[in-house]
C-alpha cells in the first residue's frame, strides 16, 4: 500500500518530517519520495508538504497524520489512545502545538514575511517574549510527564509526531538545553527513537547547528 | 453525561460556537455552560472555549471537537465519514481552516494586536488581499460542492462544525454575498440546520450587521 503514496518534502521542514514520521510509525516504509530542493525554490511552486495517498491528496501535516491513524489504526503503533483520559491530552496538546508553532515561525520569519519598511525592533521584541512564554508552558508540562519519555504519558503518541519536529528544530537552531531543561531531556530521549532516527532531516546532518534562538 | 460537561463561552466568538455546534451534533444538549461577558473583560482571565468533560480539560476548539466525535461515534450525527475518500476530504479541509482563520484574524484583529506606532497601511493592505485570496479558494471549493449543501459532500461533517462559525461571522460582519455567491449559498443553506439555529450567538441577535468586512 505505501507503494500507492507520494511525498513530496523539504529537507528541515517540520511540517514534512511530521508526516514521514508518522508513516515511519505505521510501518509504510517504501513510499514514493522527492525531496525539494530549498536552494532551487522547489519547495515555492508547491504547498509542503504535498502527500498523495492512492487519489487523495493531504497538503496538511496534521490531516495527513489523522488520516493515516484512522486507516491504518491497526499497523505499526497506535498513536491516539483508547483510553479517554489520555486521548484528552493527546488532542489537547496536539491543537495547543498551533499555538507554539505560529510564535515560533512569527520570530523566526519575521525577516522573511515583513517587508523591510515595516519592521520594528519593538515588534521583534514582543515575538521573542510570546515564543519565550509559550516554550515555558511546554517545559511545564514536560516537567510533568518527562520521566515518562512523552508529551501525553508513557505512549509515543500524535502529539509528539506533531511536536518532535518543531522541537527538534529549535534546539538545531540553538536553543538552550540550560534554560529549558525539560525541553532538552524530552528531545534527548526521543531523538534515537527508530521512526525519529530513519526521518532525520538529511540537510542537518551536513551543517552546523545554528544560533538563531541562543538568546529565547 | 452531558450533564457531566461544562463550557465556558463568549457569544459570538467562533471557537466557543464550534464546541457549542458540536455538543448539538451529538445531542448533548443540557451540558453545564457560563456565558462570559465580553464588556466585563471576563473572557480575558480565561482560555475560550474552555470545555470541561468530566475531569477532562479540551480548551481548543479542535481538540474538544475531535474528542466529543470519538467520545460518542455512534450519538447524534457521525461527522467523521468512514469512506477513505470522504475522510480525506474532511480531514483536508479542516486544517486547512487553520489558515483561514489565521488570515481573518491577521486583518480583523490587526489595531488589536499591533501597537499604535507599529502599524502600516500596506500591511493592512497585504493582509486584505491574503484574506481575498484565502476566500477566492474557498470559494472555487463551495462551487463545487455546494449543490450538496456542505464542504466535503453531501454530509455535515466535523469540517462544517470548524468552518461554518468563521464564515457566517465574516457575512455578520459585512462579507459581500455577490462577491462571494458559493460561499453565501452555503451560509444560508446551513443556517436553519437545528444544530446551527439552537446555538446561534444570542450577541449577534441584539445588535445590527456591522461592515468590517465589506471591501474584501
Amino acid at each position: 500500500m505505501a507503494k500507492d503514496m507520494t511525498l513530496l518534502w523539504g529537507s528541515g521542514s517540520p511540517p514534512c518530517w511530521r508526516v514521514q514520521l508518522m508513516l515511519e510509525e505505521k510501518q509504510l516504509q517504501g513510499y514514493n519520495q522527492k525531496l525539494l530542493s530549498f536552494e532551487k525554490m522547489e519547495h515555492k511552486s508547491q504547498e509542503l508538504p504535498s502527500f498523495k495517498c492512492g487519489k487523495h491528496i493531504l497538503n496538511e501535516s496534521f490531516a495527513a497524520c489523522l488520516f493515516l491513524e484512522n486507516q491504518y489504526k491497526s499497523q505499526g503503533n497506535k498513536l491516539i489512545p483508547d483510553s479517554p483520559d489520555a486521548q484528552a491530552l493527546v488532542y489537547q496538546r496536539m491543537f495547543e502545538a498551533v499555538t507554539l508553532v505560529q510564535k515560533m515561525v512569527d520570530l523566526v520569519a519575521y525577516n522573511f514575511r515583513v517587508p523591510e519598511g515595516e519592521r520594528h525592533d519593538s515588534a521583534v521584541q514582543r515575538n521573542t517574549e510570546a515564543l519565550t512564554a509559550e516554550l515555558k508552558l511546554w517545559e511545564g508540562y514536560l516537567k510533568k510527564t518527562v520521566k515518562d519519555c512523552c508529551l501525553a504519558g508513557k505512549e509515543f503518541t500524535l502529539a509528539d509526531v506533531l511536536v518532535f519536529p518543531y522541537i527538534a528544530y529549535m534546539f538545531h537552531y540553538g536553543l538552550s538545553s540550560e534554560r529549558y531543561p525539560a525541553l532538552a531531556k524530552y528531545y534527548n530521549s526521543l531523538k534515537d527513537r527508530p521512526s525519529i532516527k530513519a526521518s532525520w532531516p538529511p540537510y542537518w546532518q551536513k551543517f552546523i547547528e545554528q544560533d538563531t534562538l541562543k538568546a529565547i
